[in-house]
């Protein structure tokens, strides 16, 4: 097995400083430039200054609806003495705009004129020459600079430039970048996939983000794995582009040539830099021009490419504003779990940040380079430095946030249980109550009290079965809060039960056959764990019998995907997420799935928001699409006293 | 003469309120749906939920580069016991991606294992089942939501979109928005002015804000004033687009048809709004659809626009966030000048914005509604309400910014005397010391002093001239200032003369020719009058003995331009402006244009960076090719003591 091990991985920002220098001194940085069609001129940035070609007015001109008078000739008009004017010799009607030309020198305006017939008028008062007269240059004079270098190109200054004849104007030309996608195993989105094939995502995600920093992507086929012909491309494309980016190939795999492409044909500086996840990146030259390999997996991809693709492109594309060390939308919040971190990379850990009361939490997100989805739902990172091991549960951090702080302030913070319905409810905040937003994160129903405890979430989204008298919830929070802080919205009543493949080959019919199939279970701490023990229990199995236990899924969703594949029997959840995946269901129990808050929190618009939801026959209907729901106290308030 | 006289206008909130109502009324608001290739949906909004078609990762597989083991077959191994494992029968060579399927069931490293030949390894520790294998759907699950309704698709969620099979996506549909220009003296920007004629600026600058502000603008060709066409254009256009602007004729002029027109074929609410500039706006609805007539003057139509017609658009394109009364970028500011305003309207007032010391300055820019560059050159407005009659010069205020807060303070503010080499210096200052900018406002040398002595500027540009001893600057310095607190940073020499036209038809040599000529003058406290003045008492001539000598013009430019017209015979001014606008120059003396600034200042780094800009042979390079200026101790540093 020929394995690339890169020994030792460079800090962050010298691999950047490093790649950056070297590119300067090859000369591939100035951004080129070109000559656009003024209209075609929106956003792009000027590449020089640029200048009044004509003036604006281009004559004198009436700054009102009136007459053109000469100023001279109105002397001694006043209201005792009125002063009478005849058409063509004493005045001009002129409109707004219209050009004031020698003998007149001046404008009366329409309200300030008595008319006498069609052909004379009376005026009560003189008026100094130039009297509502704009002149000639007013607004711009020709030859006067109206834009400077680097201006990005706004709506008004594209009345300026047209209306100083200018039109085209010279901007920094936007950089092409060729985006490769390699490996054998690759597929695009729209193939029906195979066996081990997977789905070629990142090519889109890198399309927008060259987009976004300024440059036109240029998506090119997949290439298999093959050395002469992954290395035909690159120099192909080269000819055309002015970066090119490889996907992926740059980790240390069997299969991974890129590095030693690189190498044969161009000069690597970089490969494995000390992020995670992100590690595996190769920052290359190539026929003088910038070469990057990226890593495969999604969230390596896209930090990979902001810290190194983006500075890069920034530069390219001429915007010196974005390409200095700008700082970021940096927040301070309070950490909801433990995050643990090597001393070997930085870390990029993907965050939900609410606020909760006074104070904004960030609750971690999965952590793994394969979590893509973990971007989408963040609201920022936080970043663990590389000399850092990590952080406690309710230490303060530093979070780069990339959402609109106005709208993490209008948003439930939920973390909790999982349930379907979580995702409904989001839905129908974003499109229904504008400005109000449901952000949910899923610890189980435990883990969300504990959050609730320390007031890092709005509401705790619980179904934790009392085994004392097999009620929910209720009980369970009067023990842990005690009488009189806390409130239980009421959610839902779903059918929980053991979601097993169609037609239920293994005959299973209730807890009691779980021990001889393989089963994933959910996470330490989520109400349906804590059902399946108290069954089990009952039915006097010890977990250690069930072979897969220990394997945990963190959502019901998860559970029944994995129940759908060839590995795994038998798994436990909620009915919707069987019928989702296609898979029989074996009813195990009702259960209560509520939400636990702070009665002052009640009040706040963005919950009012969230009760109302819950309250409607619109969300009531979605329920019934879903199926295994109840929802006759949906809403209700019931004070923990 | 038939005029449109609009008795009473609305204040702004109230119309804005009276149309989107209408127009909700009407159902005219709802945005539409289209599916969209998602390689195409970067930054468009989600028209409702997406969900996953299927899982990510398809099936389970290898986190990590190494082998797929069974687990159950590793029990045992540990350092002392290494459990030797054969190709095919114990282990699979995987790489990270790769399925891992019964009977394999976990990943060990290829750094955990011992290479004993090509077909067999050793371990030397157990691994428990799932180790190092990401299970299907551990990203992403089949049927799970992953966007929700209003989401704006970012790079990340195109990722997303493609690994979970949704190769389309529902997104809002940009509406369709007619721009049609009317007015028989108007003519698009590429055709050569005939006298009268109006350059269109104003469609380009809406096709620019009708981009901003979600939709696809289609520009029409300029209609002449004609009812009957114009009416055809209107009732054409609104069969293919979403809303019409008609521009201009929504005022009260004799040709000013729009209004009839929209009241013969459809419904007109809004009239004249109490805002200033804007106040001539139509808002209709036409079959159905928003159509909004604009005025004609560059400042009337952007304001006008951004009050009335972005939020239809935004609520149109499906934009609810930004529709919404979202906070602006707010400041507050110290006001420089003195702003009269009527109780009529809501007035505008565009500024520049300066941070000096520790305060922020705003300097009102021309206020004229056909003065276009007052948009360009403002950072922010200050809005003077409608019932306020102004603020007095030192008044706090509040500015809506529409520039970055950090870009300011990286500004050396720049008031009082003017010069072409402040708009070089600012174009080097953004050019080569990016995120270092210079602002310059024109109110003439005397102005400039006063605005430094209320600490409003940082650097006053002034070339005064001290009768006494003939000198410039320091005497008048020191008399103004005192001894201490002053510096004087040495600008350039340059030739101030009287600009006349090509030939000098006129035959002027010197001051004592204005007597018999059409003179423009220059603003109160300007250097240059300052030094007519004195020219004027040394041949002993009276002001009034002087045509023109109560007309100003705001700068050098302003004046040439004025020279070169029909109306104007001579002026005052450097010779760079004589020479742009191809007029002949007689010099009457050569004067220091230089910057006073409070020494406690000069080492702020955009000072630094403007100084180095003063000294540098670039800087000089571009003055000699201007003409007219000495540069031999530009850059020095006089303290006044």
């Amino acid at each position: 097995m020929k394995r690339n091990l890169y020994l030792k991985t460079k800090p962050v920002e010298e691999a950047l400083a490093e790649y950056m220098e070297a590119l300067e001194t090859a000369g591939v940085l100035q951004p080129q430039i070109e000559w656009l069609d003024t209209y075609e001129a929106l956003g792009r940035q000027t590449a020089g200054p640029v200048f009044a070609k004509c003036c604006s007015p281009l004559f004198n001109a009436a700054a009102m609806d009136g007459i053109a008078v000469r100023a001279a000739a109105t002397k001694g008009a006043s209201e005792s003495r009125p002063l009478t004017l005849k058409l063509g010799e004493d005045y001009k009607i002129v409109d707004t705009g219209d050009p004031v030309k020698a003998p007149f020198d001046a404008v009366i305006m329409a309200e300030d004129i008595i008319e006498m017939d069609d052909e004379t008028v009376q005026i009560l008062a003189s008026v100094p020459g130039w009297n509502h007269v704009r002149s000639i240059g007013e607004d711009i004079v020709a030859g006067e600079m109206i834009l400077q270098t680097g201006h990005r190109i706004r709506p008004v200054d594209l009345g300026v430039l047209l209306a100083s004849g200018n039109l085209q104007v010279p901007v920094y030309k936007k950089p092409q970048v060729a985006i490769i996608p390699t490996g054998t195993e690759i597929i695009q989105p729209k193939d029906e996939p195979q066996e081990g094939d997977i789905i070629d995502s990142n090519s889109g995600m890198f399309a927008g983000q060259v987009t976004e920093a300024g440059g036109v992507p240029n998506r090119l086929p997949i290439v298999e794995d093959d050395y002469e012909k992954i290395k035909k491309v690159i120099l192909e494309v080269l000819e055309t582009n002015d970066m090119v980016l490889i996907n992926a190939g740059s980790s240390a795999g069997t299969e991974d040539y890129t590095v030693h492409i690189l190498r044969e044909i161009g000069q690597v500086l970089v490969h494995g830099v000390a992020m995670k996840p992100g590690k595996p990146v190769i920052l290359a030259i190539v026929s003088g021009k910038p070469v990057i390999g990226l890593p495969g997996y999604p969230v390596s991809a896209y930090l990979a490419f902001e810290n190194f693709v983006t500075p890069v492109l920034r530069r390219l594309s001429g915007d010196m504003v974005s390409a200095s060390a700008e700082p970021k939308n940096l927040v301070k919040a309070v950490i909801s779990r433990r995050m643990v971190s090597s001393l070997k990379h930085r870390e990029y850990v993907r965050v939900k940040v609410g606020k909760v009361g006074e104070k904004l939490v960030a609750a971690p997100l999965a952590r793994g380079a394969g979590a893509a989805m973990s971007l989408v739902r963040a609201d920022g990172f936080c970043i663990i430095p590389q000399n850092c091991e990590g952080y406690e549960a309710g230490e303060t951090v530093e979070v780069e946030l990339y959402k609109d702080l106005k709208e993490i302030e209008n948003t439930v913070v939920s973390i909790g249980s999982h349930d379907m319905i979580m995702d409904v409810i989001s839905d129908m905040m974003a499109a229904e109550y504008r400005n109000m937003y449901l952000s949910s994160t899923h610890v189980g129903s435990m883990g969300g009290l504990m959050a609730l405890q320390r007031g890092e979430t709005t509401i705790a989204p619980t179904h934790l079965l009392n085994e004392a008298d097999g009620r929910y919830n209720e009980a369970i929070l009067k023990q842990l809060f005690g009488p009189g802080r806390i409130a239980l919205i009421k959610g839902v009543d779903r059918i929980q039960g053991i979601m097993v493949k169609k037609g239920n080959p293994l005959g299973i019919r209730g807890v009691e056959d779980l021990t001889r199939v393989r089963y994933v279970n959910r996470q330490r701490g989520a109400g349906t764990r804590v059902l399946l023990d108290y069954k089990l229990k009952q039915a006097g199995i010890r977990p250690e019998d069930i072979d897969g236990y220990d394997k945990e899924a963190a959502t019901h969703m998860a559970v029944a995907a994995l129940v759908a594949s060839e590995e795994i029997d038998a798994g436990m959840g909620i009915k919707p997420a069987a019928d989702a995946m296609g898979l029989d269901f074996i009813e195990v129990g009702v259960e209560a799935y509520d939400f636990a808050i702070d009665r002052q929190n009640l009040q706040l618009p963005q919950v009012q928001a969230f009760l109302e939801i819950l309250r409607s026959p619109e969300f009531h209907e979605k329920l019934a699409e879903l199926g295994g729901y109840g929802w006759h106290q949906a809403g209700n308030i019931i004070m923990i006293e």
